[in-house]
């Protein structure tokens, strides 16, 4: 029984293209004591693989080129000799980009069938959600009273931050890089919300927190961090979840030119990883959040693309902002 | 009766001169009800002060030009119409660069007759203590088993944090400007020292951290941040005190050029000021130092000038490094 798989041709200086990536048809192996065969229905392209393509080791090891890559999948078990993961059962694994794989039935997650589209459980109730909940609840200490700024807020992990601190009762303000964007955050009910591209955060932030910043939920870095921590009200959190704005660059940028506020305003600029808080908190985060996914309360924006053989496009789009909320590639039903 | 103080002539941009201050002579009020009368005995001059010669207000109001500088000092009670501060009694109060004062008696603090050179409760014992011993419990959350970074080690806040760093059991390593002050560190204890002058600390820290840096206590911004930055862990802290390296920039230098090792290593930097911490926390710091600085394990290195002319001069080499440990004034027996 054969797969085929997304692999990598190269590591990427600067911006990548579909050149780097390349389809290959693989053999399956035959199923294993303990082990399952998956089929997958949709898999995830998120902006740390960006990092995960430059070669060197940063948080998680480089990925091999001309091998199989993995990121979260949603699959369908269709053979099982594992007892815990029943033939038919939906799964999570981190067998990504590929349509069908042979895996230890330890290594995946049974996930419940919820009344939710399934590609959800990469989304706003799997690793981008979940982000979004840890970057607010574990590093920036959102409360109630808050002012909160999130950049690339109509993304993946961005709108469901946005609109979990909606939720928690803070003053939301977003930023995005198209008109249609912005007009979609202010449909998922940010307070304030504005174009980075033709309004710099710089301006906007001024006029749209006139009463300054309590938090910033950073997916950006850069300009816009500089920005951010200017507006920044004393003891104000930043959470740094990602800096897209940077991933590409291929000669380390300087920080922002304001870090004296760091001391001045007694900023806390905190980085953070999701997968150091799933023992601990994802249990917690999916009892919150799955009821608010089911009931509409928070809305999970998805952009799908149909085929394994568009998740290069799909990733090169997921990087530059061509899409809306959370990327995924769909290849099974 | 007559005081002397020093007033600011005007906020300097870039470096200050002798011509920024000005000696004035001012005539005393009588002592009111409620009121006590001051002899100073000695008084600080601090880094956070430059700040206030901004004309800008930061966390503190600027000075005020031609008027009265406060700032901490110790002084004798020589007349009191307060029932809680007797005559004769030691205080400390806000009424700084001058040699006599009337105060109200509800602002000053009755301090405890120790066998310790009164000026320690401007430096180990007082703010610069304090500023130490908060960076490294409450912000920095320092453990046993760390390794930690101060630069500007061998200044009034780095001496006493590197000792107090030392003291609980981390590996101490400290940067300063000379070799004096090199080998001062390591007669303090700390367990590897440099000069950053000739051995910068992006190659020094490499050398003399070879399993990387769990803390750094930053009192110098810019490049040094940058490098402590690259070695930092995972999960490391940085404990921002003072930025001194930008203090008298007329333009805002850019930070970090690695700023993306925030995200990637999980690192948490985080501004601070003291007096937030004083209500909180002094009497716990207070309790555990003070007998610390008794019995000499925590030594307390002074650059004592004699004088209220001398505090010009005091303060600007204060600024340039022109001194060990903390920089007091002395005006008075």
């Amino acid at each position: 029984m054969k797969a085929r798989e997304i692999h990598l041709t190269e590591y990427p200086k600067g911006e990548p293209t579909l050149d780097t990536f390349e389809l290959a048809e693989v053999e399956l192996p035959e199923v294993g004591d303990g082990q399952v065969r998956l089929e997958t229905l949709a898999f995830s392209v998120d902006p740390y693989m960006r990092g995960r393509m430059s070669g060197r080791r940063t948080y998680v090891d480089p990925f091999p080129l001309h091998d199989t890559l993995d990121g979260a999948a949603v699959s369908r078990v269709v053979d099982s000799k594992h007892d815990e993961v029943p033939e038919g059962s939906l799964v999570l694994s981190q067998h990504g980009w590929r349509d069908a794989a042979v895996a230890l039935g330890d290594a995946v997650r049974v996930l419940p069938e919820l009344p939710v589209s399934h590609t959800h459980f990469l989304g706003a109730l799997g690793l981008t959600g979940f982000t979004a909940w840890v970057g607010l609840e574990r590093i920036a200490e959102l409360r109630a009273d808050d002012v909160i700024y999130v950049s690339a807020a109509a993304g993946a992990v961005g709108s469901i931050a946005g609109q979990l601190a909606k939720h928690k009762g803070a003053t939301v303000i977003g930023s995005a890089g198209s008109d249609a964007k912005v007009a979609r955050l202010r449909e998922l009910g940010f307070d304030e919300a504005f174009n980075y591209k033709t309004d710099p955060p710089k301006d906007a932030l001024g006029r749209l927190a006139p009463d300054g910043l309590d938090v910033y939920f950073d997916n950006v870095g850069g300009d816009t961090l500089e920005a951010a921590m200017h507006y920044l009200n004393n003891f104000g959190r930043a959470a740094i979840c990602g800096m897209i704005s940077i991933y590409n660059a291929t000669e380390p940028p300087p920080g922002p030119r304001n870090m004296s506020n760091i001391v001045s305003k007694r900023l806390k600029l905190q980085g953070f990883i999701v997968s150091d808080h799933w023992q601990d908190d994802f249990q917690t985060f999916a009892q919150q959040v799955s009821p608010l996914v089911i009931d509409g309360t928070i809305q999970a924006d998805e952009t799908i693309r149909e085929g394994i053989e568009d998740a290069p496009q799909a990733f090169l789009d997921m990087l530059s902002g061509n899409k809306q909320g959370k990327m995924v590639v769909k290849v099974g039903e």
